[in-house]
């Protein structure tokens, strides 16, 4: 990645006698500077003189600024990592942070080229990388197989030279040799491997190397090489989240993961969610552009990828990709809308293999593209592809239940008979967006557990042991039991002032429980929590327990019938279980039937990549899955009215809770 | 074809007046003008003052200059078609020549941008048009099936509505109303189409018009359009030869030849022949200019046939070409080295299906093209084709002989119930180029026809009743079998002084005999025919006939025992039969067995645009031929050497000629 090392560098470049030697230069508005902003590798040229936040707003990035610019709410947080600039401190902004690179966007003026990054999206650390550790123990815990018995094959192959009595064609030759090796009546063979068969058979006196194919109807030849330059055969697995992308390089012919990148989806810049994104693509023009940016973050990864590991772009042929289905039909440049618009339809469901070129991905000429099958308008191919990666199909005649949870949320319940599925929209209060001015993703900074103690103490973890940022999803949801179960607020999420008055104190968006003051605290602002953001919260937690028990009343079940429930995507991968309950967001059953899963789809991903079987397996799970539409179902809204409590309206659903709320 | 048009109106615009005003000219030396050729569409820069000669030669074109500039030969004879040039007399160039706007290459200068044709090129008179009464005459005389079940159909649907109870993606509902009219569990769609799709039907309320394709291993959706749209869907027939190039465009939805269009190869220039251009090919980059060139010229033809018929390029689904082993390889820009060198290996005889997109051809963006099946390095996709459209596989059980003669000839004889094929080189004598100075090609002007009177005069037709400029092969034929049995030469083809001295002339190419005085020419030079020309001509006839008689004896047969011989390609076409046999080109048996076929390979391919039936006979034609390969069998060098008497070593291979023959 050559524009990080080059970040690298400058970073090191930038001190404190630039930034003040900055204010001294002169007829600085009649020049141009360019300003380039992380993690979204996205430029522009702008006059000196003018504001960091005027050049965000041009490039519609994602930063908010709720005070207007006048360096009061300090909202537009950004770090310079090289450059010149001017810093002005502000109520908003303390001296240790200016220290740190740390400036406010409105509050800053361009004096010279400047790298800003974006602190809301920091470098992200994913935890869940799968080795084969992992997969060890995995291994009986699937509905889909671990196997290395990936769709394309690399098959060297000894082709005898040709004589007067075998003077068949090259083509010809090389099919009768691969049939000895490979039973099939009809081999298919790309244009673009015909163009150099004769060339590759003779430099190489007929020791070559044939990269073949299963995905198409007819088994393809997708490459000739010379046995000797010793290729290799790698694959893509590819996690296209709303929020971020991750990446696996996979050596196809061993199964072994060669890189796990991740990065932010470029896509971010015009909208946090899937909603919005549709929205964005109804202008000329912009269905292209989302298409481009997700391409480019994809390429972006190869390219970080393939560096690292030493291999070329053209030995990657396959890519396995699982995404919702908004974000497949942004891949592939379909139109969205129609997911939005009633009756929610989308393009396609079943997504042919295509051609790596065809999409603009950086892989082999002859790459071919797997998407993991949609199931509806809001249920997509990560929620097939998690599947395949939970033992929820196909190992057990019990029912259980699968969520897949970030800023929406997908269930499935059902066993290896039949799936019925829906999507609830949960919305980003969990996820670190803007909705809950303290939450933040779960990366560096974040408190991701959290316990209020008798005595009101709070005590929490932070990821990476930083002073805090803010709190992710699972630390919300702890805050949230421990606000309610701690008598700081009722089952409506009302304050109750009483408690310990030196809590709550007014802010500018209302009165706020204090989480931690700004002397202990990474941004030296205040963490808060308003009776707003709570409601936020609370909506949030009723759209995922509403949406399970619309789908077991649906087939007539109770909760406590579920033999497991299968937690995946980062929402559920730090939550804790019992603090989940006690909010009401997941139902009251043993907790030893709760498991976590990571990151399924990327899993499921990897899964079909490595084997035909899966590949087959998925397209099954989809047939198998019934999607429900919440948007036009009455008795959905009624579930969802009904769990805008804490924990809930009816509390005999949380025997186990008992006690507890019976002391409130 | 924009360039023709501007040609006519530069045509009028010259007149006398230019080329005397043209010498005034001064500093005519320091300019810079341009050239272009016809038929080949090539320009040229050069300096003022330089000759077309120069020009020629810079381009490659194919034009001789036996005398090597100095006027006298008259080989490089040019027609200005527009523009200024200093024109000088000369013995080569008659007044009569010049006032037609003829010139010597070698003789003008360039005082203008010019526009030159080389006469040689002159544009093709080709007739044998398909319509179809014709089709009616051959419906039972070929082994393929006149029908029109093009493998490209067009089919309207009706799609309801989505609702909320009937929301499958806009895919799966298109293919559910496929499926109630076409019988097919899987059903691929191409990727334009998925882009476009949610759109289109929307746009049209559901009332599309599908194109569907079974040419792929799965039914695949090409495109989809709305029904008002009410496009048309077209394929083209296409015979690629060596020399020239014929396109016809097929209305698919009812079989009917729309347009035929025909041009020279523009790979011509690169060389005359095959072994010429897989030559030429050898060089770096010029793989890809004679790939160019051919796609160029399919290109220019496309063009010229959607302008008359008023349609689009992406109405255009579908290309069914036929061609000798080395045109399709250069049209698909594969290495046709080996097809040269012993042991004579192609890349490819089963051509996949491949995309228009990545040949360049000018047709719908999911365009797709067949060729018809290669058998092997001489005996390619035109014989294979051409066999389709005669009755020799698939009627009879009695054994018949197809010769498709041109520059090569190629040989099968056979039943339905097996085919042996050979390829001979019968060199271009027979076909206008210039290893016989009098020889041209069948357009007008050139004598095709001929007859030598008891007094000693020559009776002869010319093409379109012009003044002669030549004979083309049927005329050869004639004149060959009127010189040795009119005992003006002896059986190996030498002059016989004594028959009549006034038609024997010396030239500058040794002594020959004369077949028409200047002034009767429409070049207004001497038509005559030399010795070594006429030993060129015995060379080429017996080449014919050996690889006749060598397949005959390999199968333990003898000429009596073939029930027909069918003749095709251009060579064929005209052939005066007892003339042919009088020669010892054709075997000597009952005329009546002898047909006409005109341009099977042509017919073949049309056959194959327009059903699924007849590709697939052709496929099963190309594997059922055993291809013997001439240059290795030394029994056949023995066959040849016998044939170079007229008309045979053994004159009992020729009872019905006894007569004559004992006369002589």
């Amino acid at each position: 990645m050559k524009i990080i090392n080059n970040l690298n560098c400058r970073v090191h470049s930038t001190n404190v006698q630039d930034k003040k030697m900055a204010g001294a230069k002169t007829n600085i508005t009649e020049k141009k500077f360019k300003l380039t902003f992380f993690p979204f590798k996205m430029s522009i040229d702008v006059q000196g003189g003018s504001t960091i936040l005027e050049a965000v707003r041009q490039l519609q990035l994602p930063l908010k600024a709720s005070c207007g610019g006048k360096g009061s709410c300090g909202d537009c947080l950004i770090k310079i990592l090289a450059g010149n600039y001017k810093v002005k401190a502000s109520a908003a902004l303390s001296q240790e942070l200016i220290d740190k690179g740390y400036a406010l966007a409105c509050q800053t003026k361009v004096t010279s080229d400047l790298t800003v990054q974006l602190p809301q999206f920091e470098e992200l650390s994913i935890k869940t990388v799968h080795d084969s550790q992992f997969f060890e123990s995995h291994r009986e815990k699937i509905s889909g197989q671990f196997e290395v018995n990936p769709p394309l094959k690399k098959i060297n192959l000894n082709l005898p030279q040709p004589t007067i009595d075998d003077n068949y064609s090259d083509l010809r030759r090389l099919q009768r040799e691969l049939q000895k090796k490979y039973v099939c009546t009809r081999i298919k063979c790309e244009y673009s491997v015909l163009k150099k068969l004769a060339q590759i058979i003779r430099q190489n006196q007929g020791k070559i190397s044939v990269v073949f194919s299963n995905l198409d109807s007819l088994p393809t030849i997708l490459d000739v090489r010379g046995q000797e330059e010793n290729q290799g055969l790698y694959g893509l697995a590819i996690d296209i989240g709303t929020t971020t992308i991750v990446l696996q390089l996979v050596n196809l012919e061993n199964g072994k993961i060669s890189e796990t990148v991740f990065s932010y989806n470029q896509q971010l810049k015009c909208g946090e969610d899937v909603i919005a994104r549709i929205n964005y693509a109804q202008k000329p023009g912009h269905l292209e552009e989302l298409q481009e940016l997700i391409i480019q973050s994809i390429n972006n990864l190869i390219a970080k990828a393939i560096t690292s590991a030493r291999i070329l772009a053209k030995d990657i042929y396959l890519a396995s990709i699982s995404g919702n289905t908004t974000m497949i039909h942004l891949l592939l440049k379909l139109e969205p809308n129609y997911i939005r618009l009633a009756p929610y339809v989308s393009t396609i469901n079943q997504v042919p293999v295509l051609l790596s070129r065809d999409l603009g991905l950086k892989m082999n000429e002859e790459g071919r593209v797997h998407c993991s099958p949609l199931v509806g308008s809001y249920v997509g191919g990560d929620i097939t592809a998690g599947l395949l990666a939970t033992p929820l199909y196909g190992h057990s005649q019990k029912v259980s239940l699968f969520i897949d949870a970030g800023t929406n949320g997908e269930l499935v319940i059902g066993n290896k008979d039949w799936l019925m599925t829906c999507a609830c929209s949960i919305g980003p209060a969990f996820e670190g967006s803007g909705i809950i001015r303290c939450g933040m993703p779960a990366t560096a900074g974040a408190i991701e557990n959290l316990k209020i103690k008798a005595d009101g103490q709070i005590e929490y973890r932070v990821i990476n042991g930083l002073k805090p940022k803010g709190l992710c999803g699972s630390g919300l949801v702890d805050l949230l039991a421990e606000l309610f179960y701690g008598g700081y607020i009722d089952r409506h999420g009302k304050f109750n002032l009483k408690k310990d008055k030196k809590r709550f104190k007014e802010t500018e968006t209302g009165l706020g429980f204090l989480i931690e003051k700004a002397d202990n605290c990474y941004w030296a602002k205040d963490l808060f929590l308003t009776e707003n953001e709570i409601s936020n919260l609370i909506r949030s937690k009723a759209a995922v327990y509403s949406a399970c028990s619309f789908l077991l009343k649906k087939l007539g079940l109770n909760s406590t019938q579920l033999e497991n429930i299968y937690l995946a995507g980062g929402f559920g991968q730090y939550l804790n279980i019992e603090n989940a309950i006690r909010i009401g967001l997941l139902p009251d059953i043993d907790r030893n039937k709760f498991h976590y899963l990571g990151n399924s789809s990327l899993l499921g991903a990897y899964l079909i990549l490595l084997s035909n079987n899966n590949m087959q397996l998925a397209e099954e799970i989809a047939d198998k899955m019934t999607y429900i539409e919440l948007n036009t179902e009455p008795q959905y809204m009624d579930e969802f009215m009904a769990a805008l409590f804490l924990p809930h309206t009816d509390i005999d659903l949380f025997p186990s809770l008992k006690g507890e709320l019976d002391v409130k």
